[in-house]
């Protein structure tokens, strides 16, 4: 049988602003601008960044665009310490509960109630792609990484979606613990 | 079957000094003295730390005492991103051909030619655990992780000795992964 393979993404520490936060931090009417398209159609890495900060520390991240309906900061768990915040392990969007921060940026600051997450693992799949390997939107996978840091992740959310590229993100604690860089294969099993 | 249960610890990054180089950074004829002692027998974190330096960044580190034969630094992909060398995975003391750094402590300062490892993950048992999990010095296991961040390393060499305590020793990037702390048990399959 054919394995099913998936390019893997590594996602460093990084910001999804509302365009209400977008404003505050950069000024009125501001837009973000595009640095660079990420693997997911529509998506980009902009050119602004901004400091969040914690109650031990601070940390510069990228923002990634476009704007979202809530403001939305994912941080790996080494970055999460770093900051004095105990961001839990979430899916994207799922937010209840999560601790706050202060974001700031050339134009004035914020700071959010609720937001910073450690960003779940999870693979992202075309309609086509999920066909091709027997799985549902949602579906839990476990994942084979081979080399010298080998190591099967165990239930890895699926999501579908026709507007998805194939993709599986992981942060970099991950990446460092699996041994994987950006666009290395790893194997649905 | 009775489950093959073992604790976890988690190392932070530390370095192992040879007796010369302890007292080039800190003082002729200078002692590690003991903060507290280690799960592996006669193992202790010591006192004393040093800064190392690599071409991008600097940061310190405890060591770990007894003095060795050798000096070898233990640091994390994520430390070895910071200070700018390229530390491959390496068992302990499998020093060939690794970047150097150099040591620096209140006495004096040694540049180190090579040393500086992520070091592999691994198993420690004494000769009774490993009669009873039914393996063999240098054998390669998989270990599982239950939890939020459930995942399978596969690999995992374990070392059996008399003098050793029953403990899986994994970097930070790995614990952070796995989401583990110090003293969660883990499932030798």
């Amino acid at each position: 049988m054919e394995k099913k393979l998936v390019p893997v993404g590594l996602s460093n520490k990084h910001a999804h602003l509302s365009q209400e936060h977008i404003e505050i931090l950069f000024g009125d009417g501001y837009e973000l601008t595009v640095m660079k398209d990420l693997s997911q159609p529509g998506q980009f890495a902009a050119n602004e960044k901004i400091e969040i900060v914690g109650p031990k520390g601070k940390q510069t991240v990228r923002i990634l665009g476009p704007a979202r309906n809530v403001s939305q900061i994912e941080v790996a768990k080494t970055d999460a310490f770093a900051l004095g915040v105990k961001a839990p392990v979430r899916n994207s969007g799922d937010l209840s509960g999560t601790p706050g921060v202060t974001l700031v940026g050339p134009a004035g600051s914020v700071e959010i109630s609720e937001g910073v997450i450690v960003a779940a693992r999870h693979i992202h799949m075309h309609t086509s792609d999920a066909e091709r390997f027997g799985v549902e939107d949602k579906a839990l996978v476990d994942v084979k990484v081979t080399g010298e840091r080998a190591l099967i992740f165990s239930n890895v959310l699926v999501r579908v979606n026709k507007s998805y590229a194939l993709d599986m993100h992981i942060d970099l604690d991950e990446g460092n613990a699996a041994g994987l860089k950006n666009g290395d294969l790893v194997q649905v099993l």
